[in-house]
This record gives structure tokens, sequence and C-alpha cells, in this order.
């Protein structure tokens, strides 16, 4: 074991986030460190060395004797220091090109225009069915690769644009895979086969399908941590979603849920009441809705990225977060709604349009974005005995990171 | 010399947005050629081999025999050729960190907390003038060079944070410095003395400053190829503008102007009239405005990063293109309104927000860019004969460029 000490501009621990459990976080929670210093062990992973605990954490002023000979990094001037970043909600293994379907649909193409030359969700399943395991893997690396240069260290990918037995357990085999494969990188894996239906299936069959194939295959292969349904008009009921989540909590899955995005079906609710991990999207939430979450452990993750990309109305941010409910962020990359890598950017568009302070932007990209993985117990904050899961960010203020829109690593 | 080819997946010459010089371009004058190939020529600068002059474009299939044995690089299958991307609005050189104010204001800080801790531009005046040249210069070349990684090959910068004689003119000297330093891109200088009132001149001696100190000297050295002036309510008249530009143009300058953006003031009226290069922000033009424009050679320049970072209503592009105005789009890069380097970005946002085609959002940032610069004989198109100014994209397509939100090079 190897001991490491990083200096920093400041050190945002984020302490008094998790005290709070990710609700009501105030600038004080921040835990802010001008000239910080951070000591961590490090341990050996296929013969490289790879950080491994926290063992202390505070000003530099305070760093203590013991610590005297550790191996130092000195980023005092230029770097600021934050717990690692959390993506919690990506799509982020498909195939295909939809740029040109952007393009018309920016431009004023009509509906009609734009499935004439071929596009949505099924234009993207279709180039991801035909894709082999090892273009997926290579597309997946670089998209990770991208994320984790801002600083992003835990990524949760769902499966979804396969929409067969075969094509999502091939997609699930390859975010497996790219669980292995990312260094420094945590992936996170969700079943999400009930992101639509597919068109050469009954509605019938493929319910029957997830429930009755798909899920007993995944939790016997242990291909996910979670399973996802996407509960919206023209899209899973709320009867279909209980019954496939009920199925995946019996079978020792986490559960998160589309939720609420083009219409109130009360799905919110729904999480709330199942002890879903996260409600996500929630653009249409009720009120109801809003007090079920702040009343549940469930987080409420918010995609400022998506309804920006969609010209849509944003979630009611402000009324979640004084309703007290857990807010994280994430940029919902996907081909077709957010075709956006940068966590950062989307943390602008959340300051400037969800109206969101510093504490609750630092809180949705670090500590609520864990806890909507269920890793919040070793992720999400800098103290003594958690994960050393940490990014160097290329300013001296944590700030900057928002401040500046759409800045490159 | 040295004459070198380049193959790429697809190239656009944009020939037939010059035809058009730039007005009502439809998706035929974008010249998409796939699998096209550029011939060029090379010249030595400063020991290093640059690209000089385009010799011929066309589809690989016809490339002749004559370039049998030019270098050759081979980029089908990934890479997509375009006329270099034209930033043509930047207030590129400043100091100081505005992260805290923007974090107080997206937070709903009040506009006296915020002040009281000290912000707005006389807090970017006062870090300019402080800073040394070098620090200036420093900071203005990281800047080009992340704004470059994109694909944008010449950058606008404005003087105007200096306010006072002796700083204006250490700014236009640091972008002087710039143009010279700045391998791989056309640096074009603005002096914009005209950007606010300080706070230590009455507005009589500022003017006077301006008009009788700095034009002169700004001229007398070649310090700037243009001069601008912000005229909106709380920043300057239409007559005070249009005696600080009537100056100017006496003095060899052409003309640009900071108009219509907080209210309709008949300022890009005014820009039309004077035969100015171009009329930026237009957030307020008039239906009188946008007929001058349309009337004139004048580009309207527009700025959608920064109405997304003031949540304003944007551009009435799509009125400015109907009319038959030549439309450009910049980044606008500003500490308060705009800390974006990404021109890309600001694409994207065209798109979406101001409903731009794909060959209008092409024009914006190729030869309605160098138009709005006085650059057009010699930029903004892949032609024989024209400068060897052209920008290879990471994506095979160059709708990717905006379709894929706030992408990292």
């Amino acid at each position: 074991m190897v001991r490491a000490i990083i200096h920093a501009s400041e050190l945002l621990t984020g302490a008094g986030i998790r005290k709070k459990d990710g609700r009501k976080v105030l600038e004080k929670d921040l835990g802010r460190i001008p000239d910080g210093a951070l000591v961590y062990s490090t341990r050996k992973q296929d013969g490289k060395e790879i950080p491994d605990r926290i063992e202390w954490v505070g000003p530099t002023a305070e760093l203590p004797r013991r610590y005297a000979r550790a191996r130092k990094q000195d980023l005092r001037g230029v770097r600021a220091l934050i717990p690692g970043m959390v993506d919690c909600h990506t799509h982020l293994v498909f195939a295909g090109d939809r740029s040109d379907e952007f393009a018309l649909r920016c431009g004023g193409a009509s509906y009609e225009e734009i499935a004439a030359r071929g596009g949505g969700i099924v234009s993207t399943m279709r180039a991801t069915r035909e894709a082999s395991p090892a273009l997926l893997e290579r597309l997946g690396r670089e998209r990770l690769k991208e994320m984790a240069a801002y600083g992003v260290r835990t990524i949760e990918i769902k499966s979804g644009y396969g929409l067969s037995v075969e094509s999502e357990l091939k997609l699930l085999e390859v975010i497996q895979r790219l669980k292995r494969a990312a260094p420094g990188v945590t992936v996170s894996s969700t079943f999400l086969g009930a992101h639509a239906f597919p068109p050469d299936r009954s509605r019938e069959e493929y319910l029957r399908d997830v429930i009755e194939v798909m899920l007993p295959e995944v939790a016997r292969r242990k291909l996910a941590d979670s399973c996802d349904v996407f509960i919206d008009p023209g899209y899973f009921t709320v009867e279909e979603g209980r019954a496939i989540l009920a199925r995946a909590a019996k079978l020792g899955l986490r559960i998160k849920l589309h939720a609420d995005e083009l219409a109130d079906t009360g799905s919110a609710g729904l999480a709330a009441e199942l002890g879903a991990l996260s409600a996500d999207h929630l653009l249409k939430i009720s009120d109801a809705g809003i007090a079920a979450l702040a009343a549940s452990r469930t987080v409420a993750v918010l995609l400022p990225g998506t309804a920006f990309y969609l010209k849509a109305a944003q979630a009611p941010a402000r009324k979640l977060l004084s309703a007290g409910a857990a807010v994280a962020l994430s940029t919902d990359f996907n081909p077709g709604t957010s075709m956006c890598l940068s966590l950062p950017a989307v943390m602008t568009i959340a300051a400037l349009y969800l109206g969101m302070t510093r504490a609750e932007i630092f809180a949705g990209v670090t500590y609520n974005g864990a806890k909507a993985l269920g890793l919040e117990k070793r992720k999400g904050t800098l103290e003594a005995g958690r994960d050393a899961d940490f990014a160097v960010l290329p300013f001296s203020r944590f700030e900057e990171a928002y401040y500046r829109f759409a800045w490159s690593p």
C-alpha cells in the first residue's frame, strides 16, 4: 500500500450534504476548504496502482505529521478537488447516427418528412441490433472516456435500444465488459428492456419477453444492478410498470423509473411507493408526486439538458428542493433527446434554468447522484474511510465548472 | 512549395453560399461532396510549413492525374472537411473570475447581494487593468487554443475591458501579439473602447478620450482592423455611436456595432446606413431594422449563447433570414454574459432556438462569419484560388458538429 497526498486550491468535502442525506443543502454543507489536502491509500489492480480509501481530509495547515513521507501532488493555485462526479442516468450504449434527423427537426421539417427519411428510436434500435458487441463496446469506451475527462467517476448505463431478448442481453453484456474495462470509472448497469415497445412484437408478447424471459436471465447472470421502466403515454402504463418492477424487485434488482416526463401519470408516486432508488425526468410531476418523493428516500433525478434539447418546460426543481426531495442531475445521454456527454454543461443549464444554488448543484452531481445508484455509503463525499473517489477540476474553484459553459477538458 | 491532398468522408465547399453572398441559402448551396478531396499548396512561415492556397476541390473520383505525387492524408470514414470556421464576435482578452457572481445570480441572489460582493463589468475592468500584458496574452492564447480545437480558424477579438486610454491600448497590443503568436488562427482586432462608461471618468471626458485620444492612436499604430460601439440604454446613445464611428471610418477603420440588444434603439438601421461590416446581438431589432439590414451588405451577427446565458428571448432569426439578411453566428465569449468558448455549442442553440437549417448554420459559421470581418474574399468557402483555410471535424458528417451538444475535441 502506498499513501498519497493531493494539495488543491480548494477542496469541497460535501460532508454536510451526507449528514442531511442530500436534502435542503446549504452553502455551509459544501465543506469548502481553501488550500485543502486529501490523503488516500492506493492498491494494485491489473498491475496498476489505483486510489483506494480516503485516510484524511482537511486544511493543508493541519495535515498530521505522520503523513510527512507520503507521495505528494501539489495543485494549489490551479486545481480544485471535489468528490468524483456521478452521472446517474445515461443510455450510453447504442449505434447509428441521428444527426440528419436532428438537423431536419430543428430546420422545421415536418414529422412526416423525418419519418420518411427514417428516424426515431426505431432507427437506433435497428442500428444497435445490427451492431457487433465489439463495435458497441468501442463506442461505449470512447463515450466513457469523454465523460470521465470532465471529472465524472461513476456512470450509470441503461440497456434499452435492443428491445428483443437477444439484443437486450447483448447490450447488458457489453455494459458488463465496460464495467471491467473502464479504468478509473465505476459503471452501474440498469436493465431497461421496458424502454419502448418494439415494432416486431405485440404488446402482450413484449411484456411477456421482459417479465418472463429477460428479467430472470438478467438476474440469474447478474447482468444488471437495477431495473428501469419508461412509464408515459405511448410507452408503458403504470400497471405494466408495476408488474415489471415487482418482478425485478423479487429477483433482487434495485428499481428506478422514467417518471412523469411527457405527462403526469402518477409514476413519481409509484417510485416512492415502491422504494425506488430514483424517479427520473419529472417534467410533469404533480404536487402530490412532489410530496411523495420528498417523504421518501427516492432521489428526484433531473435531466435539464433533455428539456433544453426538446425545447420543453423544465422540471419544477425549486418545488422539489423546497419540499425536501434529494435532487440529482444527469446528462440523460442518448441519441434522440440529449446527445450530450458533458455533465458540466448540464450543470450550467441547471443553474440558469432550474435556479439551483451552488450547494444544490454540487449535491446533485456528487452525493445525490451516488444515492440515485445506491452507492452513497461509499461515494459522493470526501471523508476518511470512504472510497478515494475524487475529481481534479481544471479550475481553481468549483463554480468555474459550470460558470464556464460547454468547456473542454 | 509542397502540394498536399486531404481525402475526407465528406467535404462541404459552401461555394453556393458565396454565390448568393450569404443570403437565403439552401441545402444545395452547401456544396456537399461525399468522399471529397482538397488539394492545397503550403508555404514556410517561421520555419513551419503551413497551408497556403486551395488548388483544387472535388470528388476523389475526379482528382486530376497531375496531383498523383502530392502528399496524401486519408480521413475517409472518420472525418468531414469544411471551411475553417469563423468566430466573428468575442471579448477574448480579460482577467478576473466572475464564477462567484454567476453562482449567486443563478441561485436567486438579489442584485444588492451581488453588488455587495463586487460584480459586473467593473470587476472585470479592474482585474484587466491590473493584469500584466504577459498574463493577458497567456490567458488569450489558452482561450484561442480551445476555440481552435473546435475547428475555428478565424477569431475576432475586441478590446473593451480597459476603459482608459492606457488600458485599451494595452489590450490592443496584447491582441496584436496574439495575431502574430497564434499559429493556424487568423485574429481580427476590434477597438471597443466604447464598451461602457468607466466609473472614474465623466461621460464627456470618456467620449473625448475615445474620439480624440484612443481612436487616432489606434489608427496611427494600426492596432485594430475595426471599431465597435455598444449602443443601448445605459451604454452609448445612437448620437454618441454615430460620432465615434464617423471618426473611426475617417481614420480608415471598418465599423461594427453592438445593436438593439437590450432595447430597439434603431442601431441596426444605423449600422446599415453607415455601411458597417456587421450589426451584432439584435435581440430587440424592429421590423424596420430587419428591412434595413436585408437591404444592406451589413451582416446580422446573432449570439444565441448570450440570450441562453441571460435567459432572454432570442433574436428574430427567421425574420432576418426570410427578409434576406446574411446571418452569422458567434460565441460572444465574455465573462459576464457568455463564458463559452465553444462555437459548436452555440450552433446547437441556434438550431434548437433560432430554428436555423443546416445550410443557414453552416453559412453562419463560415462565409457569413468571414463577411462580418470583411474577409469573405479569401475565407469562408473551399474553392480553388482561395486561402487554404479549412477545418477537419472529428466526425464523418458536418451535422454531427451541432447535433452533439457541448462536445470536446
